[in-house]
């Protein structure tokens, strides 16, 4: 018997069919024994809805009452499943955020989860009923509703996960797993049945979107296990996120992540002198600008080439700043590019093995493929390309490391 | 300056269009330096959508998650609402009934306030804010989340306006005061600047559905000004319910309330013996039927008929139960009739007044109209006629008493 958290997210409740569906799962994983705590979205559609309703009446509108509007979504279904359970002879109870008192900081539409007070789920627990808590919202200390932003469902889950010291966090979603790559890109894409925290940050940050970075980031800190399954299969083990298992021949590389929202600016004819770097990402900074890459080649002749990447959303504010500040900071030229993707190999067992990078050249190379910037960590290495290469590169490097066989 | 609670129904917030109006409305009150704390109920619509929700996942629903679920619906308008505000520059703040501790029992779907924390609404008004609290909901000394059953959110209004000590509150609905009678059953109902809590209360209970008895009887116990005003035309003072005012001359008759939901049920030879209506009754409320109107009439040979009056919806249960019962109780026979309305003249004029009765009965005697049953109090004289009657006997009675005249 164990204690499970599982979290369900908004197609997997998106219609009252949908909701009897997840009931009958909660009801047989309670068959086997487990105590369950379950974390649901808001139905699929159900946030536009309200996005829709507040846009109509003020835009943009008050942060605080917009949390207050979206907290709805989440409540509707913990109280519609928990009646599915009941109607079922199941006993269930439902919590908002505030209920169980998931308490945040005061940061509105993207607050962060400080505690949780884990007495009333304990106490229904210990009565054999499965809990059912709103995802996405909790509140502030002085009782003002707050919501968690983006995935932030998942990080309820963690969060309820670690508080209460649960054997695993199943993130039940429309896929069955997480992939050695996107299968929409390449069909022999594998499902993994084990990934480590590590490697699933480097997937996550890099675009694989199964799960949001900031649960995964949670679950790595509390080592709490994850793992990733479809609501919409019977079947399937999905894949397992834990911390990593030295005593197991780690594969050399778990997947290929990649990302088509970048774009890249460069300074040509850089004075390189100390601080130079910082000058100019600061201007960036101060723009609200996240850098991606970032990337300096020590030039012959006392300047140096310097380059980043931004989201593409943001590349023509980014490229705006660097022409205004151009003959400040001494720079011959800005030069940028919209049209990249950065594709990566992700794989903690990279760490030991010499020779990946050179087989990860040599097969985009036979293929004709140029490479913009390269950067590495110790379980990644990411290359920049033109984006119309960004299929056959991905491809070639799936089959370049065997990714379609386990290891 | 006044400490003002205004309370907007569904159909007053029934589109993002009339949340506009109503925040405009608000923000003009403010203008005139009152304080505002603003009820209000969920979106017209809303709560039927929510309800088919809950059907479509289980039914009956758990009553503590139907709570859930409905309360979900004031918490979308108190949100719209205090952005609607703030777009326009009118510091506003919402909470749902949780947040400003709207204490009550645990009956779920009909809970009763027991108490309410004034703290945070006095500081936000110290501070200039518009508070918006959602009607209809609390919680109980658990921390469930409790809604108050119908008219729930008029009862909110006025439970704050006792807590908050204010000085009028305010109902805005979709009609523009309490009128002599139903103006769609006699043109000339005349609107009523003012009425005493006692004639309201005789007015709701008959079937006036302007305000909900409950709220009628918190405000009459509390001695708080309630205020009926359309939320739907700029002008008009509505209607003023207050204590009587003894200084005033009262005007005879208030007005003609009818109710068209009930039937009668007639046991005919019953023996005249204590304890009879008693064993009667006793049988209709173990089957959680109300009872309305009852009639005795002592007989001659020793043997009595007695009659009451229940909803209609009650009336096939009440039938088949006098008729099991009969054998038992020595009832010659049940007989039961459907077909009725009951008219009351409502008036705390009347007190001082004799021939009121005789005037009514006179009048319809007039009319041919027969009268089947009579029951007065001392504010009130109701009859029941054959429902065919009901336009016709109101019309008399409304010009019999020349209510189209103020007095």
């Amino acid at each position: 018997m164990a204690l499970i958290v599982q979290k369900y997210g908004g197609t997997s409740v998106g219609s009252t069919e949908r909701i009897a569906v997840v009931a009958e799962k909660i009801i047989a994983a309670r068959n086997q024994g487990h105590d369950l705590i379950v974390v649901v979205s808001a139905m699929s559609g159900e946030t536009n809805r309200l996005v829709a309703l507040a846009k109509s009446v003020a835009d943009p509108p008050s942060p605080r009452e917009f949390d207050v509007l979206l907290a709805t979504g989440e409540q509707v279904t913990i109280s519609l499943l928990s009646m599915a359970l009941e109607a079922r002879g199941c006993p269930a109870r439902s919590y908002t955020g505030a209920q169980v008192h998931i308490l945040t900081d005061s940061a509105y539409t993207k607050a962060r989860i400080l505690d949780i007070d884990d007495q009333r789920i304990h106490a229904d627990l210990a009565q054999g009923k499965v809990v059912v808590v709103a995802g996405f919202q909790g509140i502030d200390a002085e009782g003002n509703i707050t919501t968690l932003g983006r995935g932030g469902s998942d990080t309820t889950a963690v969060a309820l996960a670690t508080a209460l010291k649960a054997d695993e966090c199943q993130i039940y979603t429309d896929v069955d797993g997480v992939y050695t790559t996107d299968p929409r890109v390449v069909p022999e894409a594998r499902r993994l049945d084990k990934i480590c925290f590590e490697e699933m940050l480097e997937m996550a940050s890099l675009g694989s979107k199964v799960l949001q970075i900031r649960s995964v980031e949670f679950a790595s800190k509390y080592k709490v296990p994850l793992r990733v399954l479809s609501s919409f299969t019977e079947e399937g083990q999905g894949t397992l996120i834990a911390p990593e298992d030295k005593t197991m021949e780690q594969a050399l590389i778990s997947g290929i992540a990649f990302n088509r929202d970048e774009a890249k600016l460069t300074l040509l004819g850089v004075q390189d002198s100390p601080g130079f770097a910082a000058q100019i990402l600061g201007h960036i900074a101060d723009a609200n600008i996240e850098v991606d890459m970032i990337i300096q080649n020590i030039g012959a002749d006392g300047t140096t080439d310097f380059t980043f990447t931004v989201h593409r959303n943001d590349y023509q504010t980014a490229f705006s700043i660097l022409q205004n500040h151009a003959k400040d900071l001494g720079v011959r030229e800005v030069q940028g590019d919209e049209h990249i993707v950065k594709i990566s190999l992700v794989g903690v067992g990279m760490r030991s093995h010499a020779g990946i990078a050179s087989t990860m050249f040599k097969a985009l190379a036979e293929e004709g493929i140029n490479i913009q910037m390269i950067s590495t960590s110790e379980i990644k290495i990411s290359v920049v390309l033109h984006e119309k290469y960004l299929e056959l590169g991905v491809r070639t490097l799936h089959a370049a490391f065997n990714l379609e066989q386990a290891a």
